[in-house]
């Protein structure tokens, strides 16, 4: 994920073939992933009060995801990634965080960080200004309740640009839960190998779920090891939102009080439904998916589910040639 | 296809599904199809001021598209169709017309429509008031140059709003080539068979291509008849295009000098290739997908296209359930 301004952003844009528009952003994928497995969930973002800021709001209230943060007035523009999409499924994204960097501490709305059971918010939060002081304040008041605060460490030019941040708010306990691909976790603690890192990391925080592509993902709490394999696809497509949704699945059940196994497989359902499509957030109902794939419970309404805290954006993939 | 103003837009739009915005247009898809094929084309369409309208003219050269259209300033936004896609995917479109009601025969480019082999436009514009003149204005310079004017009937009810026109625009030559579905020639001769409804379009213009869903296409030209099958698909995701792109497959191989089994061919691997996915407009580049099943001849550069002409717009899907 490459940062870029407005002047690299409409040079990319005219270069871009013909795209599509979908609502996406780290976390907001995540709470809309979360939603469509009948989950409750909330989210705070930023967006502009302009066209694409309203096809956000719509798009993530259509999902039943509570967002209730101001839109900005007179600032700049919603945030944009545009995506590039290999025709191996691999993508680049370049993204233009706009109304993003003016999410602060005012955007924490107290009763949603105290009410749910897990918050989850994005490593990419540390790059504008004002967003990490609104997520201690939410991780403070999180805990304050007894509830527990989930990360994704994102992406591995995040993590080093953030590393000692990022190790901080683990060893500190600010972060119980945390998610991250094989890479960022060695970006994380500067190593080649896998095993080394992750022996590390359960060190580090509570649980750590870390995903590994086509190979499936690895659950660590404390001792305990959790092998999840990847769900098995026809094609793979775009790889945008793998992530997101694997942390979509795992957090709907890990709030719902399912096992590490459990919750990882829903993980795989979701990433593995989301990477056969071009966009970020899944067109299926994933609660009927898990259904399907014996993953759920009777009773899912019964569960509150965790605010996510990202810059609200608008994903723009084309396929690249 | 349904017509709906700016206050039913907003009711429907908050009673959507999370939705993913793409460039449409009936033969806004057309022109885009034919360039995907390598062939030359230009469109005339009148999109807004707005975020909406920079997106539409972004896709459409992208593509490869000549579109010089004046967008409307302070007028009405770009227009946008909400499109419910059902599991099985058929479709229902609700257009909000928007900036499209204000085309008018300024915005005619004598050049373009002198010059390109084919015009091609939708029976959809006879619902603005003023497309209609840009339309007539249009054909004259064409036919004054030589060419051949094109139409698609677009939508049964849109036959049943202008039956006599559709049938006068046919009968003086005004037209001379109409591309239909088979609901559509029933709801212009008001009959209930096909094959009545195919003799009397045969006697009423000079070429008729007309799709039949599944079935494939029925060329006529006179006495002579071309049955062209389906392509093969894999699964059906949504209908949006179909049409849109069987005629951009047609015209590019008639611009081409093909014969009318390769234009109807060329015309089924489009379609079939955009109702394998959701939105209007392939992702596929279609001169490779041509190339790979054979309908190509080696130098496709040398052809001029057409323009076409149709009020821009952005479609946006939902999966409904």
């Amino acid at each position: 994920m490459n940062l870029i301004d407005t002047q690299r952003a409409k040079l990319l844009y005219s270069r871009m073939g013909p795209a599509i528009e979908a609502s996406g952003g780290s976390a907001g994928n995540t709470a809309a992933g979360v939603a469509s497995f009948g989950g409750r969930a909330a989210f705070f973002g930023k967006v502009s009060n302009d066209a694409l800021g309203e096809i956000y709001a719509h798009d993530i209230h259509a999902q039943g995801v509570a967002f209730d943060t101001k839109p900005l007035k007179g600032g700049p523009p919603t945030a944009r990634s545009m995506i590039f999409v290999t025709p191996d499924g691999e993508r680049s994204m370049n993204t233009y965080l706009g109304a993003c960097v003016e999410l602060g501490p005012e955007d924490v709305e107290a009763d949603k960080a105290s009410g749910a059971k897990v918050t989850y918010f994005e490593g990419y939060l540390w790059d504008p200004p004002r967003a990490k002081e609104a997520i201690r304040q939410t991780a403070k008041l999180a805990h304050a309740a007894g509830r527990e605060v989930s990360m994704t460490l994102s992406d591995s030019f995040c993590v080093d640009r953030y590393r000692d941040e990022f190790l901080e708010l683990m060893r500190s306990g600010t972060v119980d839960i945390v998610f991250a691909n094989s890479h960022e976790i060695k970006a994380l603690y500067q190593t080649s190998s896998f095993d080394e890192a992750l022996a590390q990391i359960r060190k580090d925080c509570r649980i750590a779920a870390v995903t590994r592509s086509e190979k499936g993902s690895v659950i660590v709490r404390g001792d305990e090891t959790v092998v999840i394999k990847a769900t098995a696809i026809e094609e793979l497509v775009d790889t945008t939102g793998a992530g997101d949704l694997y942390a979509a699945g795992f957090l709907h059940g890990y709030t719902q009080g399912r096992d590490l196994k459990t919750c990882g497989d829903l993980g795989s359902l979701a990433a593995g439904l989301v990477i056969q499509q071009i966009g970020p957030r899944p067109r299926q109902n994933l609660r009927r998916e898990a259904e399907q794939a014996g993953l759920t419970i009777p009773d899912v309404q019964t569960s509150s589910g965790l605010p996510s805290r990202c810059a609200g954006y608008l994903a723009r993939s084309a396929i690249t040639e």
